[in-house]
């Protein structure tokens, strides 16, 4: 079993994903919305590429959600705050989103055998679920924008660091990932919070939302995309 | 002053160069070599992007130098090793060089208000350059034919280490290069050597390389890219 870490969107291309499984990872905030709402009832998400495909969707019966640039879509029904995809309404819903980065990881990902939602929420069981498939592994972080982020590549770092004694390294990235995860993982939080991403979100007030998502093993379910393009557990 | 880090040729289209000073960084081995080449008394480097265009500068004068995946290219008069780069014979000559990652970044920097080379042979003789001249600072790693490298992003993270009390970051690569540097400072040499390519170059049986590029601070000179796209110091 090989695992390997992708930093950004603009260097997948170099990675071979047929036969493997993918792991997205967007901490904040889209893969951690994600596992916190369809591990709290919402029934599928199906995450598309335009503000205008949501609102398509949204004729059609799906609540929209999604941001540009850390905010709300005005017409949307919901942001990007795990807090709005536990809402008790959603129960049994389907939700369209549309994110900067997090939809452009999974959409990047389609070769892939399987493709995970990963967020420090589901840590534990994303790394039971690599375990048990035994299949080659490529951990895919959204970044920004295009760039390197923090928060993405210390969870990459933290699934490296559980599977260390069953898997192979092949580059170095992953034992950056795996070694910087490892010197900062007692104080996890407070690096996170040291992030670009997380100065600007902070900007928008949703520190409540930065701390959630820091959070580790809140839920034990996998999100997937499944054959219909959308994710489920 | 700003700085931030750039890990591969992959991602430099994301960086504004113009205006700024780029380093770029290849411990293994370009950008050793040339510190070593240019501060043991070598005039000249030209570096080129193929194999024809230094075969064709060989024609006039230049010695030629550089590999492909590691090894020596067959009718070049030296190959990719710091001390090939420091004998005797070399002094006062011109050599045109082409190697698998260093050459490309070169190339893609030349935007740059400047263009310097770095290595840990020269760390400190570049971060008191970058100090004095003040402007902003993109350190470009050249990576492993576009892939994030370890050692490259060491010595990223050794200059901004020290440099950090004069510079702002902008962005999480630095932040992380920094960190990655810190936690394994006193482990240097012993780290660089668990990196995929240490690992690749230790099959052509060039450990010695490997220790030599590690070193830190034998040489005083910075070279940089002249107007002729030579390099010189």
């Amino acid at each position: 079993m090989n695992i390997e870490v992708c930093y950004t969107p603009e260097l997948i291309h170099q990675f071979e994903l047929e036969g493997k499984v993918v792991v997205v990872i967007d901490v904040l905030r889209a893969t951690s919305c994600m596992v916190a709402g369809l591990s709290s009832g919402i029934d599928r998400i199906k995450p598309v590429a335009s503000i205008e495909e949501c609102l398509e969707l949204g004729k059609r019966g799906y609540k929209m959600a999604g941001e540009r640039g850390g905010e709300k879509v005005a017409e949307f029904d919901l942001g990007n705050s795990p807090f709005e995809y536990m809402e008790e309404q959603l129960k049994g819903k389907k939700v369209a989103t549309t994110t900067t980065n997090g939809t452009r990881a999974i959409s990047l990902s389609k070769a892939a055998d399987k493709v995970l939602i990963g967020a420090f929420l589901n840590l534990g069981a994303i790394v039971r679920y690599l375990s048990e498939e035994g299949k080659d592994i490529v951990l895919f972080c959204a970044g920004w924008k295009g760039r390197y982020n923090l928060e993405d590549s210390l969870f990459a770092g933290a699934v490296c660091d559980q599977l260390s004694s069953k898997v192979s390294f092949t580059d170095d990235a992953t034992l950056s990932a795996m070694h910087l995860y490892r010197s900062m993982s007692s104080t996890l939080s407070e690096f996170i919070l040291q992030s670009n991403h997380a100065e600007r979100l902070s900007n928008f007030g949703i520190t409540k939302d930065l701390a959630y998502c820091s959070m580790i093993d809140v839920f034990d379910q996998v999100p997937f995309l499944n054959q219909e393009g959308e994710l489920q557990v």
